[in-house]
């Protein structure tokens, strides 16, 4: 970590009662920082706004808009991020300190945590030439009401990435009880059948991920056929003409293999690559 | 907070990097203290380790152990704490510090966090009267998976708890999708019907209550038959003879009212806080 700010200020602590580490009471965000910005900023910010409300978390946007520009200038002024930089921001929200007991707190200061992480790196070839998944034994956790959420909960997606240790393979499928695919561990899939991009409904489990919304936008208007379906069966993804998944650091990543069974760098794959190229060149 | 350790030493914070605090990545136990001792404390322990295991955290039991004994040795030295006293210890185990990714770091230190705090107190009437409970809106997460285990990934307790905010409710019951009941949002549900202890199952969902394993052992040894049901609906809640709810530090608590049905203080409630009563006697 380059660098972190809990409510405006320079710090690498929480306290042990904050609700975020008791109980995972929060939200965050992650988001790529290329080309001197934050990328899909106002999307991230729109959903950490929709997440804050649901979950009944106070939140002034302008405050933590004020906050975010506020310390990507002193990153700057620090010499720890320059225009030609990639790098991943996480702001990480928490209903703040409390004390024991699942309650809110009657007074209560959300905290706003800001971090400054390297850029992963990824090959290049991940995103040419397409990766090799798997599927997850580790169940996603079902729960509509809090399904579609960037919440801190996330044992499950934490246990499911760490049922492999190759590098081989890039992502694992997580299916819910009834093996319906839901997301990767890290991001959402796209299966593409007959011309129709289809995702998963992520009504009852997984992450409504920036770059999911973003490609389904740019689907949208670039008249594409989608389809957000109630059930994508693992059948369904070894019989689809192309596949692919998407995160907002990773972008979209081909999927060319799972098992036995290989793709090729598809179409709409392509496609879906330009549409959020687009975003660089803004 | 009277007091806190991180890995024996005392300590207020905890990592921004923590993976408590960033995933829920870990587990936690709230322990009672009472006459003098941790109540409970093998039962604690044990379900720690088990969890420990099952989510790949590593842990020195040994250390944990000497690190509570010299946690509550410094408390009473320190005049925070003593026999007389009834407080609440808190243990949080963390996969610890790492960057950033679901991802195992390769080198993890497990946190152990040790808090000790003021006793609830919550008023005799409750357990000598019973409480009224009601139904929770927001569902149980369902996760074949991690269900019984005691992690951070609480907000679905904690979103629960929320949705009330009168004193004359004592405890909220959470569902799961189908309806069926799962737990109380911080205790485990027992009813009772023709003399038969009945108690939902945790192979989906819930918390695998250490009050609930200690008046489940102790059922057992007094010969009172018991049901780990599948599925206990709300209409099999409506239809029992009596109800109650448990947890380490309340106890037992009789249910005497959901809604407009009311039950009186049942025979085999009563039976079970004289089972627990015995720990004190010690």
């Amino acid at each position: 970590m380059r660098k972190a700010w809990v409510n405006g200020e320079d710090s690498q602590t929480a306290s042990l009662l904050d609700r975020g580490l008791a109980y995972g009471d929060g939200l965050f965000e992650t988001l790529l920082y290329e080309c001197g910005q934050v990328r899909l900023l106002d999307l991230h910010l729109s959903r950490l706004q929709a997440g804050a409300k649901r979950l009944q978390i106070q939140l002034s946007m302008g405050t933590l808009q004020d906050e975010l520009q506020g310390f990507l200038q002193q990153a700057r002024g620090e010499g720890l991020l320059s225009d030609a930089d990639k790098a991943v921001l996480k702001i990480i929200l928490t209903r703040g300190v409390g004390g024991r007991g699942y309650r809110f707190p009657e007074k209560t200061v959300t905290q706003r945590i800001i971090q400054l992480f390297d850029h992963p790196g990824y090959p290049l070839q991940h995103r040419k030439e397409g990766i090799q998944i798997r599927l997850c034994k580790m169940p996603v956790s079902v729960n509509p009401a809090l399904a579609g959420l960037k919440h801190l909960n996330r044992l499950d997606n934490v246990m499911a990435r760490n049922e492999w240790n190759c590098s081989d393979i890039q992502e694992g499928l997580m299916l819910d009880e009834q093996g319906a695919i839901i997301e990767g561990t890290m991001s959402n899939i796209f299966i593409v059948r007959d011309n129709i991009l289809i995702t998963p409904s992520l009504k009852r489990a997984g992450v409504a991920g920036i770059m999911r919304t973003h490609v389904l936008d740019m689907a949208r208007k670039h008249k594409v056929e989608i389809c957000i379906s109630e059930s994508v069966s693992v059948q369904q993804l070894y019989d689809a003409d192309e596949a692919f998944v998407c995160n907002s650091v990773l972008g979209v990543w081909p999927v060319v293999r799972l098992e036995s069974k290989q793709w090729p760098v598809g179409r709409l794959t392509q496609l879906a690559q330009l549409w959020i190229q687009d975003i660089c060149s803004d």
